[in-house]
């Protein structure tokens, strides 16, 4: 996707075995998007760990790179297998939740594991780094097609107005390798010309909305109004939304969604009003270990400093402001989960299905057992 | 309400035909609430348009207790009603669209017409402000008293637990003499003993619900927690709310309630699980010329830079921080309507009834032309 009128994706190299991988650093966003440099696969770790990179495939690609940067630092022989071994330990540490994360140093493990030489090593971890980042990328691609057909269908029967689209959170190209889950199908829109507008919920507390996705529509070029989370029912009830887009962290066999807390209120919005409720994700969100998503996923309770505290920009400065007396207490829970009831379908990377077992079962039978 | 343990009503007087009202100046809360001091029918004016009080009560009371010190300010005879009359159009300037603030200014105008002496004039119009402040505090305890009666059989089936309500905003006792309208219920049975939790959504964007209603909560001693207007839905779902209580700006005969955007989201979650969803109102807010209110109800646009900038405390002074892309829109529609189907109940001075034209009516039979 576009920064400033230029193509990039979250993560890339440049030349054949290349001594570097470039980044962005996002913790500044939206005031500032830098570009970061990794030359060690500790570089790698650290991107990780200190939150320069976000999302589960974007967090997965990097650990793929340090790896590939890890070969590179790597003496030949036994020695440097053992070394390998420690550097994939190194960066399994860094955010022990992230799914992805484990999934794609596995991939660079095995890759790696028949070379014996330091030179095959390195020349195969680079690739698995290049296949996991291109495979996530394919997957958006794919995303994107599959729900640009529904903005399309919409902008059919309102010719010459853009399809208007609400979205939660940040479920866009910043957090993966190129174009987003959520976010997919309207980018895919709007380079076709077809008109779109995104109402950006900010997304409180850590605002990933207002903050990121906002960033990078607006970098693209898409038309979006920045709303606090309190507008949505309002929009729907008034004809002001034709579709809801939004991503997921884990999504259970029977189509219940988890996602960043406030989805649920959207969803419940949407069926009042009859609005289309979609969710963007690739099949890796897909945990067919669980049914009921309301029993079954746990709901991660965050520092209640994100609650109390706003995190914004003064004068070119930083600022961390209190915006409620210091003595009260503030809780945090950092997702919800959407009823399959709730939600209209899944766009996924082998299309759209009903949000039920037997329309997930009826795109990805091998999982069928 | 207490202050720091100490009781007061939001304005009041010291003495007979006192030289000066006090309120508090409520701009900088929840960091400082200063005692404010109206010693001319200006101040009163200035305190109503600069915002040092709000809420519609309040903002009726200063004005009638504005036209009071008006009256002190007066001449005798013709040219003093003269000077009254110019003084009752400047206060009716300060905020243009509050019903109660011009109901209060007639009340006062009406009670002080057959005077012909200034030390009549005076003792009228301080009676005049006295009986509107009494009155609306009395409202205030009877939708209290009513709303109790919802909270002690909550209570009854979970003895030694406290009572989890939710509300929305502020309809607490800073916008009002005393009490508050959907807080009257809370204090009433905080005040007997009975255990109450209150989740006070923080409101965005103005966070009337973190920097006001934390504000009174804790003053007073009722536990209460902050929460990111997202979460609401997750606590029902999972059964950590056991009541919802929210205030209202206008409600209309048929029973629909326009509140502060946002509201509308919590009725839907409310409803979806099978939580109860109350409304206190004083019947001045009741709209009998309305019937259908998202038809009928205008919905206030505000300024996008409540939505852009975040206002709080850093280092113990006020600072405004930007939180998204400055070039990006934002949009802040300042309410919402809740359709009648999703109340519970509406809560009034003379009882409790169904959100319905037949519930209305049978509380205000004269209303029923």
């Amino acid at each position: 996707m576009k920064i400033n009128g230029v193509s990039y994706r979250t993560i890339w190299t440049e030349g054949d075995l290349p001594e570097a991988v470039y980044t962005f650093d996002q913790r500044l966003l939206p005031f500032e998007l830098k570009k970061a440099v990794l030359r060690t696969s500790e570089d790698a770790a650290l991107a990780i760990e200190q939150m320069l990179v976000r999302g589960a495939p974007l967090i997965g690609a990097t650990a793929a790179f340090g790896f590939y940067l890890a070969a590179r630092e790597a003496p030949e022989g036994e020695a440097g297998w053992v070394y390998l071994q420690e550097r994939a330990a190194r960066l399994r540490q860094t955010r022990p939740t992230a799914v992805d994360l484990f999934h794609a140093i596995d991939l660079s493990v095995r890759a790696t594991a028949p070379a014996r030489a330091k030179a095959d090593r390195i020349r195969l971890a680079l690739q698995a780094a290049l296949d996991f980042a291109n495979a996530s990328a394919e997957q958006c691609r794919q995303i994107g097609l599959h729900g640009l057909e529904l903005i399309r269908a919409i902008a059919e029967k309102k010719p010459g107005q853009p399809v208007q689209i609400l979205t939660h959170c940040n479920a866009g190209w910043l957090a993966c390798i190129d174009f987003g889950t959520a976010t997919a199908p309207i980018y895919a829109a709007h380079d076709l010309g077809i008109p779109v507008h995104v109402w950006v919920d900010e997304t409180r507390p850590r605002n990933q909305g207002s903050k990121i996705t906002a960033f990078e529509l607006g970098q693209h070029g898409v038309p979006h109004t920045v709303i606090p989370d309190n507008a949505g029912g309002h929009l729907m009830q008034h004809g002001m939304v034709d579709l809801v887009l939004v991503g997921t962290d884990r999504t259970t066999r029977l189509g219940d969604v988890a996602n960043k807390i406030g989805t649920y209120l959207k969803a419940l919005a949407a069926n009042d009003n009859g609005v289309p409720f979609y969710v963007g994700l690739p099949s890796s969100s897909l945990d067919f270990s669980l049914r009921d998503g309301l029993k079954e996923i746990p709901i991660e309770e965050r520092s209640d400093a994100e609650v109390k505290y706003f995190w914004g920009m003064e004068d070119g400065q930083i600022r961390q402001v209190l915006t409620m007396p210091e003595e009260s207490a503030a809780a945090n829970y950092g997702f919800d989960v959407t009823p399959a009831r709730l939600v209209t379908g899944l766009i996924t990377e082998r299309g759209i299905c009903p949000a039920s077992e037997e329309g997930i079962l009826s795109l990805f039978p091998e999982r069928g057992e």
